[in-house]
């Protein structure tokens, strides 16, 4: 199986603004956009950085895995999520290696990404996701980009530094 | 301030070659070294991908930071590390906006690389730690990717992509 990159680290948060006050003001990361997931039951704060992504995740019911973890440890690095080249030939590796997975086949995210999560207990105490880029994401992006770049335009050189980088993992994902 | 990428994940874990039958063996990503960091009393086993690496870290002794959170917490992942423009003015930035440091000056780190830790306290339960590229470092990870590229010569296809992409970080990183 061949793992291409850190697509992102997600981080449980008990309210986006407050932590926005570190990750984009304080820390200097540039907030692409906050998109509400309801059938995740969070809204998320996507602060991309190189060719990864922080995401501040709220959980918005009590009933999700991210609501108990937030409930039980408090807010603080939820997963990590790599980008496969073939999540099918991914798992099945994995599986073959008497790896426990949460997800045996892949689930569909946001754009029509293929998703699927390792067990902690097989990562030595790590959530682990692999996602899989497929064919609606590339214009998902696109547009997330374009609306990026538009605001660039009103907001000056920093910004744009940061919309830079954010392409050129745009660019790597298409590698 | 200017973050530039994220440079890697920490993973506290409490047997290496146990957990590489995970990280290396069964997810696939490529070992570059597993070095012995006396006065960090650990050893590190550094696992490149894209541009940042997955760290795991094994405490060598019992009172480290580090040996306290897998006593405290068991196997998990420990901190993330940014790479950053100017370090002493990220720090200074950071101390005006209110953020707590546990360094208020960079600690010399490995390679001569200037590193320092922001408390989880100011960024909502994240070990946070920043790096910048000094002088010696480009070095030392010359050198590293010399014994990798070594390496893959008898390693064959699958070695030689990890080891373009950990090339490929190394070029990131002297923009």
């Amino acid at each position: 199986m061949k793992i291409k990159r850190i697509d992102h680290i997600a981080i449980v948060v008990d309210d986006i603004d407050n932590a926005l006050g570190f990750w984009r003001d304080a820390l200097g990361l540039n907030l692409s956009h906050v998109e509400d997931v309801p059938d995740q039951r969070s809204v998320v704060a996507f602060l991309p950085t190189g060719a990864s992504e922080v995401e501040l995740v709220k959980p918005t019911s009590r009933d999700t895995g991210v609501a108990r973890f937030l409930e039980k440890r408090g807010p603080g690095i939820h997963h990590i999520c790599f980008e496969v080249e073939d999540i099918e030939d991914a798992l099945a590796s994995l599986k073959a290696d008497g790896i426990r997975l949460i997800n045996e086949t892949p689930q569909i995210g946001t754009g029509g990404k293929k998703i699927a999560f390792i067990h902690p207990e097989s990562t030595h105490g790590v959530l682990v996701e692999l996602y899989e880029l497929t064919g609606q994401e590339p214009e998902v992006r696109l547009a997330r980009a374009r609306r990026l770049a538009d605001r660039v335009l009103a907001g000056g050189q920093a910004m744009a530094n940061s919309a830079l980088e954010f392409l050129r993992g745009l660019g790597g994902n298409s590698r």
